[in-house]
């Protein structure tokens, strides 16, 4: 039986004072150890490769007395022969700067954007099947220079012009995308339009089906108001905003249920009815999604034009190099991108 | 051992053509099944007893072919004495008006509301521990000359001028106080104040320690924008408004923490550091309690002269009479009243 090369993960570093490094050190862990009680691990996860100067994670392994062996590899193509043995790890510019837990300082900004930069062109190349990015801090990047307003924003700009970037949040029992994100309450109505609406549906529709399987994906449209606005009592949005969108992407032959009722839309029956709820604002798809499940909520930016999954959590400086970090949202997102690359690509069949 | 006269629950018809009778029904039978399988289950649970047309509610048992003997009692001080051999009706005025199952109608508004009426006020003359509500159609009362916006407005009228009802949702999982409710969301920023957040706040502090049994509550705050406004940069209520608030209830001595991001304050461990959520608007406070558990969530209503609590549900006309009805609800709301009743009143030590 022959075996077929798989295109790794590329890893990026986030701030190297923050959780990432550590998080990084444990997935590596946590997939030997699935190795070592499933037969057919190394057939369904694709491996990963952090793209980092290697002084740093050997600096948290040693830090935190990880027995994790780091492969330096000049190549990312040879992180599937040597991820048994280590943490494949492909060197990136580094000036140098020394790297304090719990600190997010400008000097180091260079090499986290290095790290976004260098994972997104791999990916786009082909010899990497997609970019998994750990938290980076957005303080420290500004003073360097950095004037994206987020990770996102920034990957967006290096995926080119015309590209929107859609934020999708997932884990075991919900998927959603927020309609409108960081904005404040009062501004959310004149925010979301009839064609806001339309382009993130169709753009949460067609990554949907191409990375997740889903042949004719269950769009759910959650309502503005309480109780979907209750035929206009409460608020016309519903009537003027939502129901038009609707309308439009059935016409387009998207599967599109809503406006629901946002209160009665995320209990376990009501989840099985769709496959993704579109929420007009930031709380109305977060609560329900952080209270099912904290630890294991992923966030998939879709729209671009490679695939990129994250963890659902920041820097954590509180905690870093201490040991207290929990991987239960990287491994989610590295099972995520792996589950899209496999829809996407064929497990195998694009490689080598 | 002396064996005290417990003081029973009234619950309420509700709507006839709605699930109220069939949920009423089948409460009776939940609590026989219980006693049968908890010897303790007569010392603590008080019995109820429904105020309604005894031949409406034959009529269900008879449709439904459920074996439960309904039992007149001509005073409700007599439901202990009867409820281990039937579900105890106590008579209320009835104008014969037909009830079909499924079908609201304004012939049958005036026992509704009569039934209300007489609960409401056995409870405040002390013959019944608390209030225990059936679903109602507004709409059928409307038609029938009801003025009023909704079932705890009326029992706020009932209760005598000045009082503010305060709608708390709880389940086994959560409490959440909505500050602001049936309302367009681009209203809520302008009925958002200070004062109505100190007044709710209040409230909610009194009743649960006195009918909840903890002595100092612990109330959470939400902010109203995204991560409660990230020190202004999307949204300014957070510092204008609640933070005032906040700081106003904490001078008062109580035990108040937030503005906090909603998003991360309803998982398990987030839950564990308030007894209450208190939720800027409807769907902040609702999503997170019907996302937990949709179907055992009660609707209590604070700041009343009396106990009462009511299914989180509506009257379902669709199923009426169909037998489909889950009494889940009902009978988490006879479980709280129970509860609250034994911590207002102390179990039999005000009876008899």
């Amino acid at each position: 039986m022959a075996h077929k090369q798989p295109k790794p993960l590329a890893m990026t570093l986030g701030d190297p004072g923050g959780i990432g490094p550590e998080l990084a050190l444990k997935a590596w862990q946590a997939y030997q150890n699935a190795s070592k009680t499933s037969a057919h691990q190394g057939s369904d996860m694709l491996p990963f490769c952090l793209i980092a100067p290697a002084r740093i994670i050997a600096q948290y392994a040693d830090i935190l007395a990880y027995d994790v062996p780091l492969i330096p590899v000049s190549d990312i193509s040879q992180t599937s022969d040597h991820f048994a043995n280590g943490l494949p790890v492909l060197e990136i510019a580094d000036n140098g700067a020394a790297v304090i837990p719990g600190v997010a300082a400008a000097k180091t900004a260079y090499m986290v954007i290095d790290s976004i930069k260098t994972a997104v062109d791999l990916t786009r190349k082909g010899t990497a099947s997609a970019v998994v990015t750990n938290p980076i801090q957005k303080s420290a990047l500004y003073q360097a220079g950095f004037s994206h307003p987020g990770h996102t924003e920034f990957l967006a700009e290096l995926a080119g012009p015309g590209t929107i970037p859609v934020m999708m949040l997932a884990n075991s029992k919900l998927r959603v995308v927020p309609l409108t994100i960081h904005i404040a309450l009062s501004q959310v109505q004149s925010a979301l339009t009839t064609d806001v609406i339309v382009d993130l549906s169709r753009i949460t529709a067609t990554a949907l089906s191409r990375d997740f399987g889903l042949v004719q994906p269950r769009l759910a449209i959650a309502g503005l108001n309480p109780h979907a606005g209750e035929d206009g009592a409460m608020g016309h949005e519903e009537q003027t905003i939502i129901t038009p969108a609707i309308t439009r992407l059935r016409e387009e032959g998207y599967n599109v249920i809503g406006p629901l009722p946002a209160d009665t839309m995320f209990h376990e029956e009501a989840r099985a009815e769709y496959d993704v709820a579109l929420c007009p604002y930031h709380d109305q798809a977060l609560i329900p999604v952080k209270t099912l499940d904290f630890h294991g909520g992923v966030n998939v930016t879709l729209g671009l034009p490679f695939i990129r999954t994250s963890p659902d959590h920041g820097t954590a400086l509180n905690i870093a190099g201490k040991g207290l970090a929990r991987a239960d949202s990287l491994m989610a997102a590295l099972k995520i991108a792996n589950q899209m690359a496999h829809n996407r690509f064929g497990t195998g069949t694009k490689n080598d």
